[in-house]
């Protein structure tokens, strides 16, 4: 029997996270606050435990993974990386196609490696309970989750329609004991504000992090603190879990050398969690192909600008520098909802700056294609986030049977779609489209940028 | 750090299962055709392929898993066995609870342990198609997915009322390519008689077997065979795989002795899965209590009576000897849909009467307050049914606590819950509620019997 499944043991777990602030070539452009300043550490502190606000602004190629995280990660990890034989038959296709399965977590993507890290630094600094903002839910139950097995009270506001109309992440989050309020809530005031104006309204992720951020900075007992699921630094550096390990379990395969590199993209964590390991080596030259894929329909990185935006709609967040398509931008209804973001992290998008990534957008049908495709030969239903790197995983493969060669393409299969299923029911029963954005529709949502800094 | 994850390598997969019937104390009673006559293995040859029917009257103790069902297992296998350190802390206990990880397997569950070997010997026989039926689409996902993977076509006779109301797991079918249509349907004998006379009925289990059958065996190329998810000797046979692997990874966890194997039972079959290695040990004079547990509302093994009976409502199967509250007993409403089972697999069944299992039942309240509990210290959310091994579990740690003993608890943490949220809804908005169950009910649908052929 041929290995498919490459497993680690506990004990070669990675102790420690790689920090790709540390080998870019030029260093990264600071955040800045309202006033066009650099954003001081001291300023984050009603926030951010200081664990994590030193991680965001370090410069450490490596950072110790505390022995507690790890031991709650290893109840899913070390993640399996799987060869897709099954699939490289079926496109006769001289490449090797392997994938880092992190669907295992319990709430069922790679969410958690950061949810634990952040719950637990805010556990070391004293904080009794966490705030976010939830979309479709998959950050809201990864911090439940993460909360719940290191005893913090979890507090997620979550976008209002996505409250009624998705119930199943939010019973997850309430199964680990989080308290899920669909927002705009009567909580805060940035809540009530936008009720009293508009009480019927859907709400947005926008006013769910103010809600999240002000539910924290207001509370008297000084003993909360807010949670960001993707973008910031420090959420890429607790995602390099993946790539790491997944580098060891190349090495078991027999790998040698790796030509491609595919994560799906939104805010870049679950990209850059596996890419970020392979991009130093390619600063040290060696020759990969390193591919975020986003949606044709959420086009950062393939059609926007690089510059200072704000993290949200609603302006309370530090500028970032960043490829954005201006923070009022309002993504088209696909089901990759965890690719629905204006902006994306600043390191992926420092790296795309300098070359080192090409980045790919892919249209949601043809996802989809992939995504059934991938289900019934190699087994696993993907999320529909997940869809963007099966579709480029193959895209390459077949390249690669074009060129005649033997490359060895590894990507990350960020979650299971099992939560996610009436997306394809839409697919199935046709009525699922592509989202073609036309160049005037970026032209207007970039416009908010003029009055930004420039981040060249 | 403490391990509490054990895993093995796949070349450490068992390469045999393990077949009980031949180590018990007298042979299995044979099923009963219609006429009171021992069916033979050529009669059930138009609805399982040989490679099937050999194994369900097989005496011989180990059987062989071929290499094409250990590649495809190996998707997921071995599966972990955890220790439940956290638990163990909360309960404050002296025992050690292991559990066994049967959800990560693409559909969630320990059923494509058997999909998978019955999709593989049918293809094996030149079969093209399998018909089954589903209740809540448990099964049906499962089948589909290894049907799937062996490039079988897989037809899902699913009820009508599961079908509107629970489109998640026809969805899963539909996305490995499985045909899933409500029963009853136009397509056969069955369905359109039911239908003429009731067009607006939502179905039941019974009727679906009726009309899979029937599809199976009036299919006029003769390519098509029926697929059983549970209760048959060949179902628990295959299931198997799991206790072999958890004592491998016990021994890797350095215990020498168990005291108790725990695991819902509804069919019978993960029960099974994980018991019968331990049941070969107690019937070689280990003492290791083997507890199947149900709930209180569907009583098989603690309430009702061992006597032949019909497997399905609509009586079509053989008469099989087994513990059973009549074949017309309408389960109560719970949501652990795969614990409505009126009878229970003759071999679980047969083991029982000779003493060598201790039958539970718990209250579907009590199995929701452990699956909250637990899924809040060991963080995976379980399917309603293995909420019931769940609470039994906490209830023999306890039980060790009281009695200062460091007793060594396994259970068959046999599937995730993720599609099975409405279930928690129900138990968080206070609307859960328990079904007892009177005795003069079981008085009632064991009236049936009389007309049957006594098992003892």
């Amino acid at each position: 029997m041929d290995a498919t499944k490459f497993m680690l043991d506990e004990k070669d777990m990675p102790r420690q996270w790689y920090n790709l602030a540390a080998d870019l070539p030029t260093p990264p452009l600071p955040p800045l606050g309202p006033d066009g300043n650099p954003v001081s550490p001291d300023m984050l502190t009603p926030i951010f435990p200081m664990g994590l606000i030193e991680q965001e602004v370090s410069q450490e190629r490596w950072i110790d993974i505390p022995e507690k995280i790890l031991e709650i990660l290893s109840l899913w990890r070390p993640a399996p990386l799987y060869r897709a034989r099954r699939l490289e038959k079926l496109l006769k296709t001289p490449a090797r196609i392997y994938y880092k399965h992190e669907g295992n977590s319990p709430p069922g993507s790679h969410k958690p490696n950061t949810a634990v890290a952040q719950a637990y630094y805010n556990k070391e600094a004293g904080i009794e309970r966490i705030t976010t903002e939830t979309g479709a839910g998959q950050w809201g139950s990864a911090l439940s989750f993460a909360c719940s097995l290191l005893d913090l009270e979890c507090k997620v506001f979550m976008v209002r329609i996505s409250f009624d109309q998705k119930p199943f992440r939010r019973l997850m989050m309430q199964a680990w004991g989080g308290v899920c309020v669909p927002s705009p809530s009567e909580e805060t005031q940035a809540g009530r504000a936008i009720l009293a104006e508009n009480p019927d309204t859907p709400g947005s992720l926008g006013i769910a992090i103010s809600e999240a951020i002000e539910a924290a900075v207001t509370d008297k007992t000084g003993k909360t603190r807010y949670s960001l699921g993707s973008v910031l630094n420090h959420v890429m550096l607790h995602q390099t879990i993946i790539g790491l390990e997944a580098k060891k379990q190349l090495e078991l395969a027999g790998e040698k050398k790796v030509d491609v590199v595919i994560g799906c993209a939104g805010g870049g964590s679950n990209f850059a969690g596996l890419a970020f390991p392979f991009v130093a080596d390619k600063i040290n030259g060696a020759e990969i192909d390193i591919l975020p894929v986003e949606p044709t329909s959420c086009p950062t990185l393939t059609r926007a600008p690089f510059h200072y935006d704000f993290g949200d709609t609603a302006e309370t967040t530090p500028l970032l520098p960043m490829y954005t398509l201006g923070h009022k931008f309002v993504p088209p209804p696909i089901h990759a909802g965890g690719l629905r973001y204006h902006g994306i992290s600043p390191l992926v998008s420092h790296a795309v700056k300098h070359g080192l990534l090409t980045p790919k957008a892919y249209d949601q049908l043809d996802c989809y294609e992939a995504a059934v495709l991938w289900s019934r030969t190699e087994g696993f239903i993907p999320a529909p986030e997940t869809s963007h790197a099966i579709a480029a995983a193959i895209e390459e493969a077949n390249k690669a049977k074009e060129e005649g060669k033997e490359k060895v393409i590894v990507f990350n299969w960020s979650g299971h779609g099992l939560m996610d299923l009436t997306g394809y029911d839409a697919y199935f029963s046709g009525k699922l489209i592509n989202y073609p954005l036309p160049e005037e529709e970026i032209e207007k949502s970039t416009a908010v940028l003029k009055n930004l800094p420039k981040a060249d």
